[in-house]
């Protein structure tokens, strides 16, 4: 798509370093990382989101995030690694073109989850049957 | 997997607020969510971790994670949602039975992405050719 980033880096236009790729991905790393070897994983074909691209690219894409994760841990020395994706702006989606973060993670490297929220019993039970009324 | 608390969930040992279920995962809402609706969705057979978990199994749970997702989008009205795994303990994984986090979002709502650090460009290329020869 004109003016997206990330076709402008799949095209060549752009420069990026390249971990990977293949006749439907391309990974490479991400230039803000959140931990050194932060990496980026993309499709080749544009699509704004997540939940907009379809199921059978999704399908293809997690082997190649399990074989990068796996060398990234390896490569970096990693404890661990985290997976993210972050459909729509509201999840902090900044580039709109699907993408995975990989991210490696060391014992004790200060990054923390989230804090978690109050539920009652009452709005579990409510939050379950709304969800499941949608799910198609 | 004796004693693993998502083990028993699947044998219906432990309640939980199932959203979804299929031959090969289950779905259900974090009891200590970081937003309403947080929900968990896992393989029914146990594996400790992603990087252990079997390619096919990780391909099939993609379209799962997806229609659970947009579901959670329209019946929360959410902005977005995010993706989360953490593969193993250094990276937040609590529970050692794979699992994904779908985490609904909203404009402002307050939660921040980790902050980044600083790369050089030596170090870029330096790790993206260690990142490669890694890659199987």
């Amino acid at each position: 798509m004109k003016d997206c980033i990330f076709c402008k880096i799949i095209k060549g236009e752009i420069p990026c370093h390249k971990i990977y790729e293949d006749d439907n991905f391309l990974a490479f790393l991400d230039i803000q990382p959140i931990a050194k070897g932060h990496t980026l994983i993309i499709p080749k074909k544009h699509y704004n989101t997540f939940e907009e691209t379809p199921s059978d690219l999704l399908e293809k894409i997690m082997p190649v995030i399990q074989k990068i994760g796996i060398a990234l841990k390896k490569s970096l020395a990693a404890d661990g690694f985290n997976i993210g994706l972050n459909n729509g702006q509201a999840a902090g989606q900044l580039i709109l073109h699907t993408h995975f973060h990989v991210i490696p993670r060391f014992n004790d490297d200060g990054l923390h989850t989230w804090p978690s929220v109050k539920c009652t019993e009452e709005e579990f039970k409510q939050i379950t049957e709304s969800i499941k009324a949608k799910i198609k």
